[in-house]
């Protein structure tokens, strides 16, 4: 049986896992991929802290290039995640031929494009399932599985963080900052929650997804982004009401001459598939011109989930190498097509809206009116309870509008003096 | 660019299908897979009832041999369907050491194993998207997305018509006999409906992917088969109150030693994931070692999500043909471990069943004696309505068990005197 070896850089706690599953399911994956794969060095600046894993420590450096340089190796795993120096170890890996393994969302939606051309005049091979949605096959789903349509749409839960959060809030009733609490204790949010509840990871995620799916370098900052932080059970539970479910969606749309690129918490039926999607798990709904709307859904995160994604990476490109043959493994790649991202001010939509009002006759007048102005039809209004003098919630949602006529008659209705807080809006996807 | 050329045997409905969308995306398909993908022969027996597409009357031939033995084609598309002259005609193509793209689920399900290793021994591939869940990507995230994994079992909604008829029951209230009536007049199902509703074509979709996924032979043989059709509205209110719904679905599982492969219509709770997948929809959750539950979803049939997927496989093999390299995109097909297939008989599951008994003090008790001489334990009982010396539905659910006692047990009961019909019965997964 022909050997591979691998090189690691970052041992961190998604290379622990990888180590381990590497090791537990060996026989399956030699088998499977026709050939032998060897993992011979692991470079981490941290070479003394015990890992909780069976490894033999004389792999273990600190120095980086005793791996990029290495004749031997063929494959290296990027996990060390970050844009610097992650980036520059994935280019001089590549520079030298070697193929590589990265789950590194933030590097790929910042610098996918450059890497991918390195990668191809090299003629190697950058694979990065394990950047998108944990375990979930999404990267292959749509370079291999659905390759032959024009895709219309991707619709993501992609942070398991936020779908925990937001799954706790409207199953029980907590408030945010409790169940964000509670998540920290449980492990499912980090210290400084910032980068998942802000938004920022799923866009990164679906920066690299709308790049694939659309054919065109899709960057972190061409995304408009939205967290959950300011959602409160007043969202919650008056979307129950209308019939929806709250989610923080990604979503990216194909226009003809445009691409609309966009992370925010967003109302969606309840009967759609995405709703069905709870707790840490993500799923992603994808619609292509034939093969019509197909979701692919699992785990997000994790050790084992995130060390599936990179294995399959692995016999990939060593099956590749065992057959001598095709190192292309990358359909839709092409970067190629220059599509305007249009502006989120041009959005077109349907929204709801929360406003905290005083209580007393023709505040709906004088609201209604702002919004017609602006063009914008009410759906549906509603006022719970009643506090003769007092403030109170007033939830409108509104018809298909632009987002520009929306931001401008909230910061009008924000000016009366009936309203007490900012005017609160969230985007309603059908 | 390079130019690949095929031949289609077969031109019905998905074949009409295929033309059109190769036709519609073939810029995008070229682009993706670097090379021109020309159809230049069409056999089928029936030359001249006019196709509802665009193509050259030129390419059609009833003489399929046109096209296995044309040595400019490389490609063969089989869409005839059915055992035979299906299986003949793609052995002669893979003899011919051109690579076979089908979506003979049948053919597949019977003698797979065989055409496998003809495609090994003639350097071929042989590659089957769309044989399960039309446009889902199911096979390669089987082959290609969770490869790493050690499958513990796949659930599967794989009957677009079963699951339209169940969701149509549930969801109305609607008798199975008009329902199927009407999803016959709507083209959900065929006019003879036996294939869908006695659930043969979800077995032989299982027998697929259960083969895949444990690495080994099984055959639709293999599989232990019960329809929909002796399902009335009584099963799916009671489902319902206990807190499942009734799907038709098709299960595999990986024991160390042993597999189980079966299709029968089965409570799931109403919030499992694939309690989700209503109307024609398919969906198919996995579980590996490593990803934990994963699911795919999507449109199961119909000519365009076939399309997508055979499309898919073309395109596979055009860029491994141009790519002059590695034609093994196959990992998972060692069909070679036998395990043994576990005998309906040792299953262990719990069960609904659903007596017509007399309504009567005692019942009851003689029910609960046989079983509990059994070693059946019972999670829950329901007797609704009171027509006391008249018949009414009992409807038990017991804890897990073996089949082979509950089967002994329910033969036992339906001889009883105040047992009317023969006692119904379903399986419950968990």
């Amino acid at each position: 049986m022909k050997k591979v070896k691998m090189g690691l850089i970052g041992f961190g706690n998604i290379g622990t896992g990888l180590l381990r599953n590497l090791k537990n399911n060996k026989e399956i994956i030699e088998e499977r991929c026709g050939c032998e794969i060897e993992l011979t060095k692991i470079a981490d600046k941290d070479i003394t802290t015990l890992r909780n894993v069976d490894y033999d420590k004389n792999m273990l450096t600190d120095d980086v290039y005793k791996v990029i340089n290495d004749p031997e190796i063929k494959i290296v795993i990027e996990l060390i995640g970050g844009l610097e120096p992650a980036r520059t170890f994935v280019a001089e890996s590549l520079k030298k031929g070697k193929h590589v393994v990265t789950a590194n969302k933030a590097m790929l939606a910042n610098f996918g494009k450059e890497l991918f051309d390195l990668a191809k005049e090299n003629n190697a091979l950058l694979l990065f399932e394990g950047s998108v949605g944990g375990g979930i096959p999404i990267i292959r789903g749509l370079q291999q599985g659905i390759c032959a349509n024009n895709i219309k749409s991707i619709k993501g839960i992609l942070n398991g963080t936020c779908n925990y959060i937001l799954t706790k809030m409207t199953e029980e009733g907590s408030s945010f900052n409790s169940v964000l609490k509670e998540a920290q204790e449980k492990g499912f949010a980090e210290p400084d929650p910032t980068y998942d509840i802000e938004g920022y990871d799923s866009a990164h995620k679906i920066a690299i997804l709308a790049s694939l799916a659309f054919g065109q370098e899709i960057k972190y900052d061409d995304v408009f982004v939205n967290g959950i932080a300011g959602i409160q059970n007043t969202e919650i539970s008056f979307a129950k009401e209308l019939g929806y479910v709250i989610k923080l969606l990604a979503i990216a749309k194909n226009h003809n001459d445009e691409v609309e690129v966009r992370v925010h918490p967003t109302l969606i039926p309840q009967d759609n598939m995405l709703a069905s999607v709870s707790g840490v798990n993500n799923g992603i709904l994808v619609e292509g011109d034939m093969v019509g709307e197909t979701m692919f859904y699992g785990r997000g995160a994790g050790q084992d989930p995130t060390s599936s994604a990179i294995i399959s990476d692995i016999m990939a490109i060593a099956q590749s190498i065992v057959e001598g043959g095709c190192h292309k493994d990358t359909r839709l790649l092409n970067l190629s097509d220059i599509k305007k991202i249009r502006p989120i001010d041009e959005l077109e939509s349907s929204y709801y809206l929360r406003f905290i009002v005083i209580d007393r006759p023709r505040v709906m007048a004088r609201i209604s009116s702002i919004l017609g102005d602006q063009n914008i039809s009410i759906e549906c209004c509603i006022q719970k309870g009643r506090n003769i003098g007092d403030y109170v919630p007033l939830i409108l949602t509104t018809h298909t509008t632009k987002e520009k006529a929306i931001q401008d008659a909230i910061k009008e209705i924000g000016k009366l003096d009936i309203v007490k807080e900012k005017p609160f809006l969230l985007r309603v996807e059908e």
